[in-house]
C-alpha cells in the first residue's frame, strides 16, 4: 500500500471475521480507512472507482451484520466489489486489480470463498443469490443468500424475472437495491422515474427522522418478535409498490452511507422471519472523493489517476477509438438518411452512440440495460422502414440471441448490428471476451457477418450495413484505437461475401493466409518473415464470415500449399467455414495442409489484450510457427500422423 | 369449410374492411360463426384450440375498432390468431394450418399484411410494437401499434423491458393484456398472484355494474375531449398499479367477452391523445367449447379431434416420448440422490418434468416463461452442492444464451441442460426448430454437448450428466416418439467423449458415416444400401460434439475412403469439430473425401418431420448419395473441380 496511507484500524482487519470482532462505533473509522485505501490503489491500477466508493459503508455493514462466507453475499455487476475485496483477504494484492496475473476486477469464485457467484455482466445476483437460498432450504441449512444490485441494473428483465420468483426464498433471500441513481449512464425508463419519485417523496426527507425512532424502539427491544419484525421490515415508509407486488417485503429507502441507519436495518433484516425483503439502499456514486462524486459517468471506469487531483493518466495522440469512428460515421451518414437509427442499450458512450445521440437526439434510443427488448425493438423499426443500428457489445448480444434469431434472423429483417468489442478486451478479462458472436450469428440463416480489418474497413462496413436493406447485417470491430490508417472520405459499399487480397497473388504462391478482422496486421507481419524464408505468401481479408468468398476460397486452395484461417473468435467461426465449405466441395480431397488458428478452448483471465494474443496464439510468430509446422509435417511425418 | 357449418354472416366477410362495414349489433353473431368455424377447423387440422377461442371476441373488437393493417396488430406468441386469419383473407386455407404448405400455427409476415410482425417464442410483441409507433413519430405518420399479449408472456423479463421503455410512444401504443390466468402451464409468480388479486377485488365484481355507466356515458357524449379522454382511460377501475408504475395508462379489467364492454373502451383509447395505454382484459380461454374450456392445459396444443365428443384422435401404442423416458429416468435417479433438481420454464408436461414433479414437488420449478432467470437459478442451485437439470427446449434455450455462457460455462458449474426438441419439430415449424444449440454451445469452453440417438441413450445420458460435476453438460433429443429399443434396466455411465461403433470395423472399410444424434438409424439404412453396392460401411455413433473422440476420428480417417459426419443441427457443430481438429492435425494433409451432411442454410416451414428431414437432405438416399458423388468425385473430377 501507498506510503502516504495512515490506516491503523484497517491493518486490523484481514477477513470479515476480524470486523466483526470491532465495536460498532469504530465501523465509521474503518470505512473512511477502506475508502482512502480504495481510491489509492485505483489511482495506481484504474478501475472502476465510482461504484465502490458509493459502497464503502454498505460493505462493512453487510459483512459486520451477516455471517459471510456461510451467507453468501452476492455483488451484481461485480465492479463495485473493490471494497469488498479489501475486507475479504485480498488487500495486499489490490494493487494488481484488473493486471495480468492479479485480482479480476470484478467477483470470481477461483479468487475467494468470499465470491459464491462471480458476476460482470448485470442483474444475474437475485436469480443466483435463489438458487443458493432454495439449496439451503432444500437441505435445510441454515445461511442467507444477500444479493446487492443497483437500480441500473433493475432495467433488465432478468432481474425481473429472478423477483417474480422470489417469494418461495422465504427468508433465506435479501435484495439490497443499491439505488445511486446513476448505472454508467443517466437512467432511463419508468423504474428509474419511479425510484426516483420515491426517494424524493416527503417519506424520503423524513428518512432520518424515521430511522432514529427505528434506532430507539431497537434499543427498547430485548428479543424480536415476529409482529415486531414484521412491522420494522415492511413499515417503516410506505412505498415499495412494485416489489411488493412481486412478493417482497419492502424496507426503505435507507441513507447508504450512515452506518448507524444501515446497521439496525440490516439487523433486523438478518433476523426477521419475513421474507424475501428488499432494502432499498441509497447512495452516492463516487462517495467522499470530489472528482468522482462531481464527475459522474467519467468515474465510472477510470484509468490510473493522480490522487490529489484526481487528473487520470490517459494517453493521448494516436489512431482513433474503433467506437469513435462507429458513431461519427453513424451521425454523418445520418445526416443524409433519415432512416437510420441507433440503439445501444446502457452503452452510449462505451458503443460511441453518444456521437450520433448529440447531432440527431430524436432517432438514438439508449434502452437501458435491456438488451432483449433494445433487438427486437429494432427489428420492428426495421420492419417500419427505418434503418436501426443495434450497437451492443459482443458479450452483451449473447444476452439477446433469441431475439436476433427469432424476430430478425427468421423473420429476415435488415436490423445492423455494431459488434463492439469484438475478440479479447484486455484488463476486463473473460466476461467480456467478444468470442462467440461469430459462430452465434454465422450459424444463422439470412445473415451476413462481416469484421473490419481497421478502422477504414469500420467505416466501409458502417455504410455497407447501412444501404443493406436485404435482411440483417453484422460487423464487429474491437475494443480501443485503432491501427492508424487514414479515415476514407467516402465510404465505400463493400460487395457483399467478397474479400479482397491483401499482398501477393491470389493466382499462386506457397501459403495463403486468410484473415478475418484485426488479426489481419499480424498476418502481414508473419507474411514479412515467411517471404524472408523464401515463402511465397498471399494475405486475404475475408471481410465476411458469411456469405463466404467461396471463389477465392476455390482460388487460393488450389493454388497454395498451406492454408492458414486466423480469426479472433471460438470455434466455429471463419475457420469452420472455410473447412466446411471446402471439404462439401471436394477440395481437400487430393490433400490441402490446411490450418485453422482461433481462439482456444478456455476462458481467458484480464490481461494487456497483447498478451491476451499471446497466450491465444494468434500473433505473428504463432503464425510463422503454424505454417512451418504444416510444411515439415508434409515431409516428415504425416504418415506417422495417421497411423 | 365444413359442410354442416352455417356461417351467413361470416361469408360475407373476407377482410377486416368488410368487418367494419357491418352494424355494431351484428358482431356478436358474426363472432359466434367465427368461434364454429374455428372449432371445425382446428377439428380437422389439430393445432392451438383454447387460445383462439379465449381470443374470438376481442379479434372482432380490434379490426372492428383500429384500421388495421395501417394499424400494426401484433400478437404476441401467435398462436391465438387462428380467428384473426379467418378474418384477414385466410379463411380459405385455414384447414391447411400447420400442415406442409399451409398456413403457418403462428403469425407471419410473409404470410399476410395483417400479420406485420411474425411470432412465436413469447413475450416478444411490446418491443415489436413499440418499433413501429416510434419509426411512426419519426416520420409523424398515423397509425398506432396494438400489442395483444397474454398474463403468461408477461412473466418474460423481455416485456418488463419493453414496458419499462414504452412510455416514448405516447398514444401510438396500446397493450392489451389477455388475462385468461392460465397460460400453458398454471400460472407461477407473483405477478399472477397479483393479477388474480386484481380481478377477484371488488372492483372487478363491480365491473359489468361500471361497464354500464361507461356505455351511458359514451352515448351521451358527443365528441372526444381530452379530459375525458383520461377519465375514462385511467378511471375505470383504479388498480394495475405496477403497469402504471412503467409509465402505462392503465383500463380494465374488462369482460373480454362481451362485445358491448370491449368496443366502446377500445374506440375510446383508440381516441385518446394519453398513452400508452394498457388494457386489462379478462377472458377464458377455450370459451365457447365445453371440452375445451373444462379441460384447460389438454386444449392448448390439440391434436385433430371429433367436434362433437372433443375426443382427440392421437395415435396410441408405439414407443414411449423422449419427453416420458427423460422425466421419468430423472425421476428415478432423484430418489437415491437428493442432490437432484429440476427446472422448466412453463413448460412441465412438454420436457416431461411434470412427471419429475409428481415424484418430488419439491426439487421441481417451474419458473414461469423465464429462461433466463431459470439458467442462472439453476447456477446458484450448482453452486451450492445441487444437481441442476434445466429442462428447456432447445429454440427456448436461445433465450438464455448469455447465461448459459456467463453464469455457468465462465464459472464452470455443473449444470445439466436437458435440451428437448432437438433439430426439426414438424407442425411448429421455423421458430421451434431446434437447430442452432450444437453450434452455439460446442463453441464454449468448458462445456460437455451430447446428442441421444435413441431413448435408451436418452437414460445413459440423463445419468451420465447427474453424476457430471466437473462442469457443464448437455444433451439433446428430439420431439415425440422414440425409436422403439428396450429401455436399460440400469442406466450405464458413459465416458466422457467416447463414441461407439455400432456397425461395420473401426479399423477398417471403403466409407465411414459419424453420426451424432438420431439420424443414426438413417445411418444405418444408408449403410445397408452401400453394403449392398460393394462398399463396407463403418457406422459411429460419437455421442458427443464436444469433447470430440480424437482417437476415433484418427483411427476413422486413416482407415476409410469416405467419411461423412451427419447431424440434426445447422452449420458450426459435430462437422465443423470433426474438421477442424482434423485439419489442424494434419489429418487432411494428404486427402480424405470428408463431407458434412446438417441442417441447409435456410429456415424450414412446418411439415412432417419426415419430410422436412427429406428437404434438408439428411435422409438415408441423401447420405448414399453423398457417399457416391465423393467416390465418383474421386474418380472423375477432382482436379476439374480445382481448377
Amino acid at each position: 500500500m501507498s506510503q502516504t496511507l495512515e490506516t491503523p484500524l484497517l491493518d486490523t482487519v484481514d477477513t470479515p471475521d476480524d470486523l466483526r470482532r470491532l465495536e460498532k462505533s469504530q465501523l465509521r473509522q474503518l470505512s473512511d480507512e477502506l475508502r482512502s485505501e480504495m481510491i489509492d490503489a485505483v489511482g495506481s491500477t484504474g478501475g472502476h472507482l465510482g461504484s465502490g466508493l458509493g459502497v464503502v459503508e454498505l460493505t462493512v455493514a453487510i459483512h459486520y451484520v451477516f455471517a459471510t462466507p456461510e451467507d453468501k453475499l452476492i455483488w451484481d455487476v461485480g465492479h463495485q466489489a473493490y471494497p469488498h475485496k479489501i475486507l475479504t483477504g485480498r488487500r495486499d494484492r489490490i494493487r494488481t486489480l484488473r493486471q495480468g496475473g492479479g485480482l479480476s476486477g470484478f467477483t470470481k469464485r477461483a479468487e475467494s470463498e468470499y465470491d459464491p457467484f462471480g458476476a460482470a455482466h448485470s442483474s444475474t445476483s437475485i436469480s443466483a443469490g435463489l438458487g443458493f437460498a432454495v439449496a439451503n432450504k432444500l437441505n435445510d441449512r441454515p445461511g442467507k443468500a444477500i444479493a446487492v444490485i443497483g437500480d441500473g441494473a433493475m432495467s433488465a428483465g432478468m432481474a425481473y424475472e429472478a423477483m417474480n420468483n422470489a417469494e418461495q426464498a422465504g427468508n433465506r433471500l435479501v435484495v439490497i437495491l443499491n439505488d445511486n441513481d446513476m448505472s454508467i449512464a443517466p437512467p432511463v425508463g419508468g423504474l428509474s422515474a419511479y425510484l426516483a419519485r420515491m426517494v424524493s417523496s416527503s417519506e424520503y426527507l423524513g428518512l432520518r427522522n424515521l430511522a432514529s425512532k427505528v434506532a430507539r424502539k431497537l434499543s427498547r427491544r430485548v428479543h424480536s418478535s415476529l409482529e415486531k419484525a414484521e412491522e420494522y421490515t415492511r413499515g417503516m415508509v410506505t412505498g415499495g409498490t412494485l416489489f411488493e407486488e412481486l412478493g417482497f417485503y419492502y424496507v426503505g429507502p435507507i441513507d447508504g452511507h450512515n452506518l448507524d441507519h444501515l446497521i439496525p436495518v440490516l439487523e433486523n433484516v438478518r433476523d426477521s422471519e419475513q421474507g424475501p425483503v428488499l432494502v432499498h439502499v441509497v447512495t452516492k456514486k463516487g462517495k467522499g472523493y470530489a472528482p468522482a462524486e462531481n464527475s459522474a459517468d467519467k468515474y465510472h471506469g477510470v484509468a490510473r489517476f493522480d490522487v490529489i487531483t484526481g487528473k487520470q493518466k490517459k494517453a493521448s495522440g494516436g489512431p482513433p477509438n474503433y467506437q469513435n469512428v462507429f458513431g461519427e460515421t453513424l451521425a454523418k451518414l445520418a445526416e443524409s438518411d433519415k432512416r437510420i437509427c441507433a440503439i445501444t442499450a446502457a452503452m452510449p458512450g462505451g458503443t460511441g452512440v453518444d456521437k450520433f445521440a448529440q447531432a440527431h437526439p430524436d432517432r438514438a434510443f439508449d434502452v437501458g440495460i435491456a438488451e432483449q427488448h433494445g433487438v427486437t425493438f429494432a427489428a420492428g423499426l426495421a420492419a417500419q422502414g427505418m434503418r436501426p443500428f443495434a450497437a451492443i457489445y459482443s458479450t452483451f448480444l449473447q444476452r439477446a440471441y433469441d431475439q436476433v434469431v427469432h424476430d430478425v434472423a427468421i423473420q429476415n429483417l435488415p436490423v445492423r448490428f455494431a459488434i463492439d468489442r469484438a475478440g479479447l478486451v484486455g484488463a476486463d478479462g473473460a466476461t467480456h471476451a467478444g468470442s462467440f458472436d461469430v459462430t452465434y450469428l454465422a450459424t444463422l440463416p439470412n445473415f451476413v457477418v462481416m469484421a473490419a480489418a481497421d478502422e477504414a474497413e469500420l467505416v466501409h462496413m458502417t455504410y455497407t450495413a447501412a444501404e443493406h436493406d436485404d435482411g440483417p447485417i453484422a460487423f464487429r470491430y474491437p475494443r480501443g484505437a485503432g491501427v492508424g490508417v487514414p479515415l476514407p472520405e467516402t465510404p465505400e459499399r463493400l460487395a457483399i461475401g467478397k474479400g479482397r487480397v491483401v499482398r501477393g497473388k491470389a493466382s499462386g504462391g506457397k501459403v495463403a493466409i486468410l484473415s478475418l478482422g484485426t488479426r489481419l496486421h499480424e498476418a502481414l507481419k508473419a507474411a514479412d518473415q515467411l517471404e524472408a524464408k523464401g515463402l511465397a505468401t498471399t494475405v486475404a481479408d475475408m471481410r465476411f464470415a458469411k456469405p463466404l468468398d467461396t471463389a477465392l476460397i476455390e482460388q487460393l486452395t488450389a493454388s497454395h500449399e498451406v492454408v492458414v484461417t486466423i480469426e479472433e473468435a471460438a470455434i466455429g467461426g471463419l475457420g469452420a467455414h472455410v473447412l466446411t465449405f471446402a471439404s462439401d466441395a471436394g477440395l481437400l480431397d487430393t490433400g490441402l495442409k490446411i490450418r485453422t488458428m482461433r481462439l482456444p478452448d478456455m476462458f481467458q483471465d484480464q490481461d494487456t489484450p497483447e498478451r491476451q494474443y499471446d497466450e491465444a496464439g494468434l500473433n505473428a510468430p504463432h503464425i510463422v510457427e503454424t505454417v512451418l509446422k504444416a510444411l515439415r509435417h508434409n515431409s516428415a511425418g504425416v504418415e506417422e500422423a495417421r497411423a
